[in-house]
């Protein structure tokens, strides 16, 4: 297990930490100032942007991406809301493709207006990923699936498990051909007791492509806004990577911290500093 | 599948639903007044009373006791702290029996002030239960584990899905003597992919002692205590019960609904007529 104290250079922020408040630009030269090895943008920084150009800033801060935030709802409540939904996606990928990207991160999406169906809601989600896996690994860039806490399965993600994502994995790519893999999350993931064992299948077929971590606060005011900086809360951040390394991961750890009460009205570069100290005094 | 249009009786009320506002007597009447099978109150509602007298107003009312709510945490920081649990847990599964009760419905308990080790306090439950189960037996009342929905594992439940509930039930319980099964409840359990295969696992060995509805709002403004009428969120609920029925299960369809912004606030009689027009109409 790799020992993060002063490697910030093992480490990268993903631009939510930061709240979306300043430019993308200033973002990253923050970033890159901090030590940081890398970034990973959302969609939503680029907006009215030229990606090359921020792809040619990325690489000339001396930043690696690691992953891109995120696709757009999979399950829709119509057939043809489904299709336009994977080719925004697939514009999405191609956009992580420019960006160098190491992964274009999917969050699922939950349940269309007025459906209770789970199932048929991961059947989407399965043709989705299916369509656009091709091209995922004609341009290099890993679809990761990124399961979310069960608390977000009506509204954001019919994807909750690890097991799940690799179930999905195994489903469309069952010969481990490369291109599909997982983004793990603590915030998501720290609560299953199935965790240790679905990390070990991971393993088998390398498909860790990204590893998030944040932490869980206690109380939690808002599940969605109000994730902790790591070290406040209660996951076991470090037993978890320790159990993520030992699958062969050898990428960035991606802090990602929702907390629009808490982090996001501080100073962008204490932020960044409390990351890189606590990176590698607890996680 | 049974049809519960007309059929108050084929199910039970939670007095959690009530709000726990009108004494115990008084829920009685309305409870039985209304129709409904049986009834499953809280400790917090015997405080003060009599429990072999509750008892006989129950059986007067001609209505069975579904469940018996609930334990109190098993994790704690101590070992001696943990022992006491497990004797406050003992005193209070003698009054399940004292009222007849189908079960004792156990809920975990989260992690203890400080710890970060959700396996130890898997651990601890698993000791307590286990202190529990030939006391249980003898007294007739099946001890119910109930996972809960896993936003809930930090401060309120280390066990957080039906299949790690079908291991502990394995592990203490391998020869399926009985005594020992888990309380389903679609609020904690619908989002999981895995909920249909682990409902043919409890099938097996008769694992389900209760079953509770009530429904996931969107958006739920309160993880806790914002649960909804059933047919007013996104649960599959008729989905899940032709599932539950489908193990064998026979019993109460036990309405538990948490909700102090909106059914709380209304007059008993209402929320009693409105749970048993719904459980005809969408459960």
């Amino acid at each position: 297990m790799r020992d993060l104290a002063g490697r910030p250079d093992l480490c990268a922020i993903n631009t939510a930490t930061l709240g979306h408040s300043a430019p993308i630009g200033a973002v990253i030269e923050a970033v890159a100032h901090q030590g940081f090895g890398g970034i990973a943008p959302w969609r939503r920084d680029l907006e009215g942007e030229d990606v090359a150009a921020v792809a040619r800033r990325i690489r000339d801060a001396g930043l690696a991406v690691s992953g891109y935030c995120r696709s757009s709802a999979f399950p829709a409540a119509t057939p043809e809301a489904a299709r336009a939904a994977v080719e925004e996606n697939r514009r999405a990928l191609r956009d992580a493709a420019t960006l160098g990207a190491r992964c274009f991160v999917l969050v699922a999406g939950g349940l269309p207006p007025g459906s209770r169906d789970l199932a048929a809601a991961r059947g989407q989600l399965r043709d989705g990923v299916g369509a656009l896996l091709e091209e995922a690994r004609q341009l290099g860039v890993t679809l990761a699936l990124e399961p979310l806490h069960p608390v977000y399965a009506a509204d954001r993600s019919c994807l909750c498990t690890l097991g799940e994502a690799l179930d999905l994995c195994d489903a469309l790519d069952p010969e481990a051909r490369g291109g599909l893999g997982v983004a793990a999350d603590v915030y998501h993931l720290w609560w299953d007791a199935a965790l240790p064992r679905e990390l070990r299948r991971a393993a088998r077929h390398d498909r860790i492509a990204a590893f998030h971590v944040c932490d869980w606060l206690v109380p939690t005011r808002d599940v969605l806004l109000d994730r902790g900086m790591m070290g406040d809360g209660v996951i076991d951040i470090r037993g978890i990577r320790a159990a993520v390394e030992a699958t062969g991961y050898d990428g960035l750890v991606e802090v990602e911290i929702f907390s629009a009460q808490d982090w996001w009205r501080r100073p962008m570069e204490e932020t960044l500093a409390t990351c890189a100290a606590r990176l590698g005094s607890v996680c």
